[in-house]
């Protein structure tokens, strides 16, 4: 008999996760009743916003409850369906968390087309992530061509399209990212106009030589001294999408932000998002974004995890920055 | 001869402003030229913005030059006119600054019909800072009928006119201000639903008592530790209108703001902003505000100090929150 292998939540972090908060257990594969599928899940998507959920505390997203299946983004293929709209074979993204199998009513489950571009894609640059990016980027920060858009974790899921996407739209795209094979990446790959590596001890000063006519939109996925160091780069009138804060999410004491005052001295719209939120944006922005992948205008890179048994330690490493691009585990 | 006294920039403050940045003179009163009027200033307005003119950085507005009038508003009455569009006896506002006389082309220069209420009001209720709560709540925070709305410096010529508003809107008016005297006036004779006294020592327990259904707008004057404290209160999809932090204005150390994690949990939009920029809202405002004020819906209060030598001192009284209301020094 199949078994289900299932990463729970074994114990909430105090400050950095550990392997320990974590727990691998084998089920039985469940049988799909009528009105159901089966689906096996070919990738597992790793988040940030998984952080969040780990806590017990108020947040935008129901808490993962412990001695539960972590929750998460997956893609994979229908393998038994007694449901009309599924049929075996059909290629779907789900939201079945870290298992290697799924099964449900199908409701939030969308068939995609691997046919042209592989499946993990839809866990990110035309999935989560990169709706992320282009809601952060279009819709909240708006920006004009010529002016100037940065964006933090500018390697990562979110940032490496919000870059590129800024790019598309005529604007100077200055990316922040740790270490120079990150920001060498984002620069001779991606086509970002400069890179700042926050690891370098310069922050500032690169900041400030990356943005010589200062910053009109931020597109934040880190928070801290990172975001000090943006706000005193802002000039008048431009705006911060707060997609995530991952330099907070185990930091057992906040970091105080010292510049807030430029908030109000530049008159600098923030906005913090969740991309669900925003499901009207969804479609229009898939359709640009499958668009982008198809005509070459839109890269993306992937760090894949081999065997669901390797995600808690995955997970660790991206909230440690140790991915490059969308982090993702294969499980078949 | 008339002499002119005038309050001059002496010196830019480090840290607090006392007396000995300003300097006092006597100058000859001008002599309007063709097309220009002289206006003999009974009013000057005391604003929190002035404090960061003072200062030698980059702010929205321009930095006052040391050695020049100190900026500011006032009212006062037309003595001499070589402009058809102003005649003598006419009462106008302007911004004249820190001096008992004022001449220019009346760019700027408005009547105002001082028959039915005190000339003084045109520089608070039914002027900028009515002018900047209105814009900040009611363009800014955009609050429902229902919903909670906090606002700091609560006793002030801003802040009293912002939960009043909230108050008409069909809100829960919350204000914290200094001292029981300041809450108790803002509970008992402006209407607010409740008022915490910052003071106090239980900032956090008595907004939470304050606010028992969360925050959905915050106006904020003062920032620093009230910030983090509303920040706390915060319900999903509140609105931050950030129009002063006043606390930070003679602060050497920035204070560190903790709780901006709550911004992105929350999705809260915070939006800073200076009245000035958005010059389209100040009829429809004015016009609010008048009716308000004449139909007895909206209360201000005023502390008036006498003689414009006394101005240094009770603009300094106002960064330190001595003012009750509307600060104004009377000059005739």
């Amino acid at each position: 008999m199949a078994t289900n292998m299932q990463v729970l939540l074994a114990s909430r972090p105090v400050g950095w996760v550990t392997e320990e908060n974590f727990k691998i257990v084998n089920t039985p594969v469940a049988k799909p009743a009528e009105g159901q599928i089966l689906v096996r899940n070919h990738y597992l998507s790793l988040d940030p916003y998984m952080r969040g959920r780990m806590n017990d505390t108020k947040s935008y997203a129901a808490k993962q409850e412990i001695d539960q299946v972590m929750v998460g983004g997956t893609v994979g293929e229908v393998i038994e369906s007694k449901n009309p709209k599924f049929k075996v074979g059909d290629i779907v993204t789900g939201a079945y968390g870290w298992q290697q199998y799924g099964c449900s009513d199908g409701t939030g489950v969308n068939k995609v087309d691997a046919s042209k571009v592989p499946m993990s894609a839809y866990l990110g640059v035309i999935g989560m992530p990169g709706v992320t990016a282009w809601v952060g980027l279009l819709d909240i920060c708006q920006p004009k061509a010529g002016e100037t858009v940065v964006v933090s974790a500018a390697s990562g899921a979110v940032g490496s399209a919000v870059g590129q996407i800024a790019k598309l739209k005529g604007c100077r795209a200055v990316g922040i990212a740790g270490g120079k094979e990150k920001c060498d990446y984002v620069v001779n790959e991606l086509g970002f106009d400069a890179c700042v590596d926050y690891k370098a001890g310069r922050l500032n000063q690169d900041l400030k030589a990356a943005t010589p006519d200062g910053i009109d939109c931020y597109f934040e996925n880190v928070g801290g001294e990172i975001l000090d160091a943006v706000l005193k780069r802002t000039n008048a009138f431009s705006r911060i999408a707060v997609c995530g804060l991952i330099s907070q999410y185990n930091a057992t004491e906040p970091y105080g932000v010292k510049t807030f005052q430029a908030i109000l001295t530049n008159r600098i719209k923030v906005q913090g998002f969740i991309v669900s939120d925003r499901l009207n944006l969804w479609p229009p922005a898939l359709k640009d974004l499958a668009d982008w992948v198809a005509t070459g205008k839109l890269k993306y890179r992937e760090t894949v995890a081999h065997g669901l048994e390797s995600a808690p330690k995955a997970f660790i490493g991206l909230l440690k920055g140790q991915n490059f691009g969308k982090q993702l585990v294969k499980l078949i």
